[in-house]
């Protein structure tokens, strides 16, 4: 089954946008408590809330060995209660990349990175039931640098976006990363974007914008998904920390479907 | 030490230019040959013409749990004979990119990618000691997509090469990757790129210009990198496979250093 119809049933039954990230940091996990654990247990305090879980590669890859053997056991885990997005931004010329999206066998979706173009993306595009978002505007200060340079009157991210329309054709499995920081570019985004959906990080620790976040990063169809980690799994300290971050998911829900 | 300057003494001992790729896929090695023998024998039988070596991340990858021990028992092993590059195509946002720069503990240098632009790259550049080679002009059909876009009267990875230049002022650690199979665009890029030494891809299985890799890929002192991979490693089938690598590798020595 296409990934985005998974993401609409998902989207419907637990009336929710809310995507939850899973990038455990040790040290801020209470003590006593592995990061396995702790994964599980925000994933078991927002299985009704969380239409998608988002793993970022990088905290489990730091653990070493032992971070890749909590990951498979994370997204086994997560994929009980709603579909996984593997954020591994990954991207190599096509020989290359057809490995990496063997990754794609443990995960429902996954990020990529666009800088080397079409071959390198197509391994992931040519899962037909697996979702690919393509990072095309990000929500950090250096997403400037080289994003934001113009090329025959329109942005990086705007050939990025109209890319990967052309993408989208063949599998209708193709959504974008749009950061929730620049609420201006995300309406221009959605004008190079047609149809496509978008996976919104940004929200939350790092101030996004929850309005444009709905109203530009949803599909006609009210598909999209708007990500936040660190102020839902990191919502409170101590023992409760998953109560702490079901509210917090529940608090985001709330915000969002104001606007939908 | 300085990455660069461990590269120098190498490329001096060893009379050579030549990094190794170490991408074992499962099918082309010989039966009975468990991946971790083959790049152990693949090293042995370079040691004294690899100036580096470079494992791609999405070759080990696919290998799941597995493969991440894999890569760490391969990193340790080629580590004895010569600097080994983490061929990751890694960057994503300040805050996780520092978790991917943990992937230095256990390599001497790391590739990655810049389209998150300077908070992306920063955590791995901050490490002195470690090499970081920013992707470029890669080899690859896909390059056109967005490299090329012209900006400001230039390419979008001219931009990336001056901008690098600037990432390279802090702690002389910065490198760039740029694909032999452009042969007219390394004397365009050396323009952008200062003295930055590159590390470039696609001479042997892609058909890349040895010529121009060599004189456009060093620095003044005569630093860089050419890699070749799949035209080493699986220069031979059956048991004698080592022995094949290492003609492999001697005459791209060879070829190489007629320009040099």
């Amino acid at each position: 089954m296409n990934f985005f119809d998974r993401l609409a049933d998902e989207i419907e039954a637990k009336d929710s946008l809310v995507c939850v990230g899973l990038d455990p940091v040790p040290s801020r996990i209470p003590d006593g408590v592995s990061v396995a654990e702790f994964n599980r247990r925000i994933i078991d305090a927002t299985s009704d809330i969380a239409v998608a879980y988002k793993p970022n590669a990088a905290f489990y890859e730091a653990l070493g060995v032992d971070g890749w053997r909590i990951l498979a056991e994370t997204v086994e885990e997560a994929r009980h209660s709603a579909p996984v997005i593997l954020d591994a931004k990954r991207g190599d010329i096509g020989h290359s990349s057809r490995r990496y999206a063997e990754l794609l066998d443990n995960a429902d979706a996954i990020t990529v990175s666009p800088y080397m173009g079409t071959d390198s993306v197509r391994p992931f595009i040519d899962r037909e039931d697996s979702g690919v978002f393509v990072l095309c505007k990000t929500t950090n200060s250096g997403s400037a640098d080289f994003q934001d340079l113009e090329a025959d009157g329109k942005p990086v991210y705007g050939h990025v976006a109209e890319r990967a329309v052309k993408w989208n054709e063949e599998n209708g499995n193709v959504g974008l990363v749009v950061g929730a920081t620049h609420p201006d570019g995300m309406e221009e985004i959605r004008g190079y974007a047609g149809n496509l959906p978008f996976l919104v990080p940004g929200v939350g620790a790092q101030g996004g914008d929850a309005e444009a976040a709905v109203e530009y990063g949803t599909d006609e169809s009210g598909v999209g998904l708007v990500n936040s980690t660190r102020s839902i799994i990191y919502a409170g300290e101590g023992e409760r920390f998953d109560d702490a971050a079901r509210e917090s998911a529940k608090a985001l829900r709330r915000t969002l479907n104001k606007h939908r």
